[in-house]
């Protein structure tokens, strides 16, 4: 872990779970400290890959599943090379909202690829490039959709995806407990707050990182 | 072998190796006998990969090495998808200017990633999908250039960039000569078109597909 001056933080999660806002306010208390944070997201914060997630989301054919799984890829490759690690080299907290677990998750809860496949294929385009903590998001499939879907029409293909996708990220985060922090993404918001704060300090303090302050 | 109906020849070699004009010229010869024939190529020739050649051509950033291959990639896997797959389903024969050894070749050639991770990429992003032969031709770099550039001026780090491409090919040919047929690209172009046309004739006739006819 001593290859990077930095410190890398992910947040997690399914859509509806609060991620988003947790990993914004992060950024911002952190900032308050003085520290140099730089909050950014997969897929698409480069222009690369906003090119690649406007092919993925417009293309005028279908897309091969394999062919979105190494554009996803690619995207993931430009981010780490452009954003992610210079950041970390210069001694920024680097807060990525989605990482190489969503790609997991999402693409292995399509069932379409094998999870073995994808776990490979994502860390190679990183080049193992592994977050110091990851933040899940937790909610019930439920809880995330309500008040914006009628759950009731949703079919339950779509109910299945999103509890899958729940699941691999518990999942994940059960396999390497010290480096996940789960964190109930619909108990109450300054809750969550204080414990990823809680998290995120003792991960500094313990670090020997070089994190520079502004 | 028997997934296929159709009948799979890739053409590989380095430029200016008369590749190209091979392949048209066994796609014409062959449709002149009645075959459904489908010349295509790689990269570009999806509308897809034709967005992906201009992001790797034309990138206003450095594009990361990672993230140049995984586009190739994805490259490759939409063209087979679209475009050999059903070609070969339908009973076609698919001729292929450039495959995965020019991937292979030329990826391997850069070193910048290594040589074992670029072919486990290039086939899965196939699906594992091999040609029934594949044509190299072959020339010395100095015949390659040869008119073409000076190269005496050319520095020496690109014309050991060339080398190592075309030993990339001529060990890939060697590894499986059963799959594989050499061919000498600057000799007399009657004696290459020859030699090619034998071995097609050879391989048509031993084969059990269902090659459909106009």
């Amino acid at each position: 872990m001593a290859d990077r001056s930095g410190l890398f933080i992910a947040f997690e999660g399914g859509d509806g779970s609060g991620k988003s806002t947790h990993a914004r306010r992060l950024a911002q208390w952190l900032t308050d400290q003085g520290y140099r944070v730089h909050l950014t997201f997969e897929p698409g914060d480069t222009e690369v890959g906003a090119s690649l997630r406007q092919i993925v989301l417009h293309s005028p054919v279908n897309l091969d599943v394999r062919a979105e799984a190494l554009l996803y890829a690619a995207d993931k490759a430009q981010h780490v090379a452009e954003v992610v690690r210079p950041g970390l080299d210069a001694g920024e907290i680097i807060i990525c909202d989605r990482y190489v677990d969503s790609t997991i998750a999402y693409q292995g809860a399509g069932r379409a690829l094998s999870v073995d496949d994808i776990t490979r294929l994502a860390w190679w385009s990183v080049s193992d490039l592994a977050p110091d903590l990851t933040v899940v998001m937790d909610v019930s499939v439920r809880q995330a959709f309500a008040g914006k879907t009628d759950l009731d029409r949703m079919e339950s293909a779509g109910v299945d995806f999103h509890e899958r996708v729940r699941h691999h990220f518990l999942d994940l985060a059960a396999a390497d407990p010290r480096r996940y922090l789960v964190v109930a993404g619909r108990g109450p918001i300054d809750a969550a707050t204080g414990t990823i704060r809680t998290a995120v300090s003792e991960l500094i303090d313990q670090s020997d990182r070089r994190l520079v302050r502004v």
